[in-house]
């Protein structure tokens, strides 16, 4: 029997040893996609406590707390912290095989030093610890980032957000580590939501631009990306229920998008409508600027709206919405590919399901522009545990090259997250060995190692262009 | 090499096994979902021969009989029973991998003492040996469920059934196991049935409520939902196509169901509408009650028509249906949510494709109501075999807490069948085993064999409330 | 560690090195589904370079050349054969885990006696050593067949087609192997494309009735499958989008046809209707004559428009299709089954994801016409890797009888290609005698060898009925 998360944890053969810890563990992170607020770490931010971290906006264990059948006001409510922790706990204790429970052991081992159990009635014991720890000087938003070996993360970001604080620390000569902008304008395209108009004038306003038609908006926004670009954004991000492809006239859509001005109601076909003519117009906007573009797609939000009456957005409430016609993916990429304008892109399901779909359509849209110019991304979300990782390169290996694949990134709004790129690369080595010990590919140590560190990391830096 | 079907049957590492012998073996069954007829457990049925108790209603085993290219009379036919054994025994020495090579093997070595392989040669000998101790006191159908340890189990039962055989049990002190009734009104909902007027008619009998009117339908079942709890019943199942949302105003609901009674045709949409009333109101009644609420969906019945004119329903002849929109079931459990009615809740898909949807939408509705009050069932029907249950579990763990799954059901019309608990019992301890010897998971035998054991009975216990 | 795939290649216990060394092994392949161009059987081609049999016309490997970045003229261009060979093999190193690589490998060994690595810098000496053998008489179309024990294979046949090759073949003694025509009629089926008439045209001419109605059509079809079945065709095949069913009226039918006639357009509906009842009436056919449908479907076919208007189809630009309603599948296999012309039918989806549903579909339509008369056909297309052959073959072991699976195909346009038989049977051994050192099925050699080798080749043999 393997002893619980030690050295060797998930690495089942000689070859995943060798492979994660002689040249997976040593690579850096670039962690291109994540929701950390970076006025945090331009103030480095330091905690009070363990379920600040942990529990302060981490509605994946919100989740879990509420499986459990905890009272919410252990979860989100106003109990006392050190209460909230314990119920954390108990509920862990339950949560055999989830990546919560492995991600919560590897974030108490790397960063806290504990290297127990945490449950019930461990509780007290890891509170007390991971309290006093966090005291410390090395435990500061920049410390945790910087001890975790990043090299570059990017945030995510709204076209009308302000970039002040991006500025602040790329001016901040005292931290070496790049934080850059990512491109996130879900709510420029969200016409059916009932905030929109007061979005508008939020970009009005940053824009400068009196947005009274499609071709307005799509102006406002252009004038953003270049301020984003500016403060040195490679990648956008595009939050979608599917990837729709439902075309229209270029008069067709300024006459919905007139409507929505008016107040009037859109319907479900032009709102599609509208977002293709979004998602075609920013498309071409990526590839002339070379940015990356990011769809992550097969999610219904907030669909307990007495939850989300109560919390708002990112409350736990989300789950997998599983329509989602390949045959308009395929469309929507071909109209890009069509006038040689489909930029560099990562295609994310949240319905693993959709593996294999998104394996052969990213082969159909490969070309000379660049190595794996368009790729599937990383197992994500829901899926970025053990099962989901091998579902997502296996898949990957069967239709594709993996070893262009670019690999891991965190998607998350924590400082201790980190973990979530060792806890990747494990799985991946223990794959890769898995196969060369099984006489499915050359044990070339030389061609594997570099494989494993391209995955880990350079892949990524080449991909997206980060100067490093 | 391990032996065939040994006493470590699925069980691959130490830790499994103990897990397995030591918690789980020694756990009572409560088999909250099957098929079994009351009536036989009353009258404490004996069997002359085991054609009767293995193929008399056995579709599963005919389907394989047919892919066998068996003759028709040697499966539903007058073909004497030791033919028909004969047949079966054949067909089964091809079905490798199968669940019913394993049930059928688990059964002849746990209630018949037979340890060899059924096949063409030895039918004869095991034809011989199974009728011979179906002859014994030991193998009548209430000594059947007293052997495999059952303390309670639940039928399967229509509103407009009359529950005398419930009520005889539990006035038979001769009998210490529960026979409880399950709610079942699939027949009230499927008003696009041709013989939906005569059901109403028996409901109107029953009820004492004349049925000219949606209000008066769910008044009449109202009645008989008392009628059921007042013999015990906590439970309603639901056979649903997919779980739809298709809301309508209270009068269009009305108008529908006039329509129907004047014996107008019912358009699909009207169907879909009228289904979601039914859905909407009956789950706060059970919810009312503290009835848990089982959707079992993904289904297509009666797909050959041919075979469906000569043996009815439950000839083997459904399948998969692929269409069931995530979206509809979660906008489904929200509308009970969002006036606080939704009661406990278990989904089952027939689709294992469904497993990481569910995942997903049980999590967005659970409360501290309950613990686990929203549950992912077992894997059903189709998929209650190795790998679909390895598969259930693993989705489970890594999006919820296994630790809070109320675990197996039977689904089966046959007393020999509890077997399926075992066999689910040792891949489920195969599973969290093997976790444990690959370093993911502690240790700890006294949480790991309480987890074991609460999977197995307690949870369920717990969860439906039994009073044992 | 096993080395590179030596001789126990995918073989992971002694069960299954017994079954694949002393059982499957030796079988002779009959290679019912083929893309080989009869001709080049005829005129027993010979080919000057490793290029051209790899890279002339196999698209899987195209996409994999995309994916690296390779520029299009070193895969579908004008660049010189050595280089094109050199691009492959530095992309064939990136594809750990996928199926190219180790077909690459296989063929190879197999053909060219080589047993190293190809990569980049193998390549040069790869592509002298092939070069040199390809010019030895055992490389020739014909003898890399019989070097590869192959009784029969079926090529892929319009109903257009003219014979002939097939007719010199059938009368050459000097070639042992049956080379018969397979029926493939999507052409007179896919009214919808701009070409359709032109191919009426054809079809008018060879089957000398003129096509001015859709009953005339299906005459013409009936004519050219005399003609086909008089040169030994048993077989159909049918690519479709999904398995549709949306029956109409035979005046419908004939309108239909009639508006295409004219040059009309034809809406989505009516191609449906149309196609549906081309589906039905040749279903018929097929069942009269005693002939397999193979109904291959969740295509999606030229993506990438660009790449289409350069190269056509079968250029690299395909992917799954994930529309395929199971209800409308079961109604097409109903609507035949009904009247009792339901053919022995073969179903394949190129997405996974439908493994379970087909399996749960061909139990309802199973009868005493023939053992297995309805089968889920083996891995397809982007599936005919590792996993897709063990979640195939596991799918299908399930819900029915592995014993009764008429196993591989190779549907190549390569003569190198039968190694794919030999991948499958490796899989297919490993698989189950994974199960027998398991204990969950007996070690009876005689019942495994025998089912193995069934699988092989017996069942294909007696199921087709080819005549060997």
């Amino acid at each position: 029997m393997k002893a619980f998360m030690d050295r060797d944890f998930l690495l089942e053969t000689d070859t995943a040893r060798k492979l994660y810890h002689e040249y997976a563990a040593k690579m850096p992170i670039v962690d291109y996609h994540c929701h950390i607020d970076p006025k945090q770490i331009a103030e480095d931010k330091k905690f009070e406590n363990i379920t600040q971290i942990w529990l302060g906006g981490d509605h994946y264990k919100w989740r879990q707390m509420r499986s459990n059948g905890v009272e919410e006001k252990y979860i989100t409510g106003d109990a006392p912290d050190c209460e909230k922790f314990q119920k954390w706990a108990e509920t862990l204790e339950k949560a055999i095989g989830n990546p919560l429970y492995h991600w919560s052991h590897l974030e108490l081992q790397r960063y806290f030093g504990y290297d127990g159990v945490l449950n019930g009635e461990t509780a007290e014991e890891v509170w007390n610890l991971c309290n006093a720890k966090l005291q410390e000087a090395g435990m500061s938003a920049r410390n945790l980032i910087r001890q975790s070996n990043v090299t570059l993360l990017c945030t995510t970001d709204d076209p009308a957000d302000c970039l002040v604080w991006h500025e602040e620390l790329a001016a901040d000569d005292h931290f070496e580590v790049q934080v850059l902008p990512a491109w996130r304008p879900d709510r420029a395209m969200n016409l059916e939501k009932p905030d929109y108009p007061e979005y508008l004038k939020k970009l009005e306003h940053v824009s400068g631009v009196q947005i009274d038609s499609f071709a307005a908006l799509m102006e406002a926004l252009r004038i953003r990306m270049e301020y984003f670009a500016q403060r040195g954004c490679v990648v956008s991000d595009h939050g979608l229920e599917y990837v729709m492809y439902v075309p229209a006239a270029d008069e067709e859509i300024e006459a919905i998008f007139h409507k929505r001005l008016l107040g009037e109601t859109v319907s479900r076909q032009e709102e599609l409508q509208f977002k293709t003519a979004c998602m075609v117009a920013l498309g071409r906007e990526y590839h002339k600027r070379n940015w990356v573009m990011q769809l992550h797609y097969g999610v219904r939000r907030d669909n307990n709206r007495a939850i989300f009456r109560a919390l708002g957005p990112d409350a736990g409430i989300d789950c997998i919405n599983n329509y989602a016609p390949s045959a308009e993916m395929a469309e929507y990429l071909n109209a890009l590919a069509s006038t040689d304008e489909l930029p560099k892109t990562i295609l994310y399901s949240l319905n693993p399901v959709d593996n294999a779909a998104i394996g052969t359509i990213i082969g159909c849209f490969q070309s000379e522009e660049a190595r794996g110019k368009i790729q599937q991304g990383s197992a994500w979300w829901f899926n970025d545990h053990k099962q989901g990782m091998i579902d997502q390169m296996t898949s990957l290996a069967n239709l594709g090259l993996l070893g262009n694949f670019i690999g891991m990134l965190t998607d998350s709004r924590s400082f201790l997250s980190y973990t979530r790129h060792e806890y990747f690369r494990r799985i991946m080595c223990n794959l890769i060995g898995g196969w060369v010990e099984n006489g499915e590919y050359p044990a070339d140590e030389k061609v594997l190692g570099r494989m494993v560190q391209d995955i880990c990391y350079n892949n990524a830096v080449r991909y997206f262009g980060f100067q490093l």
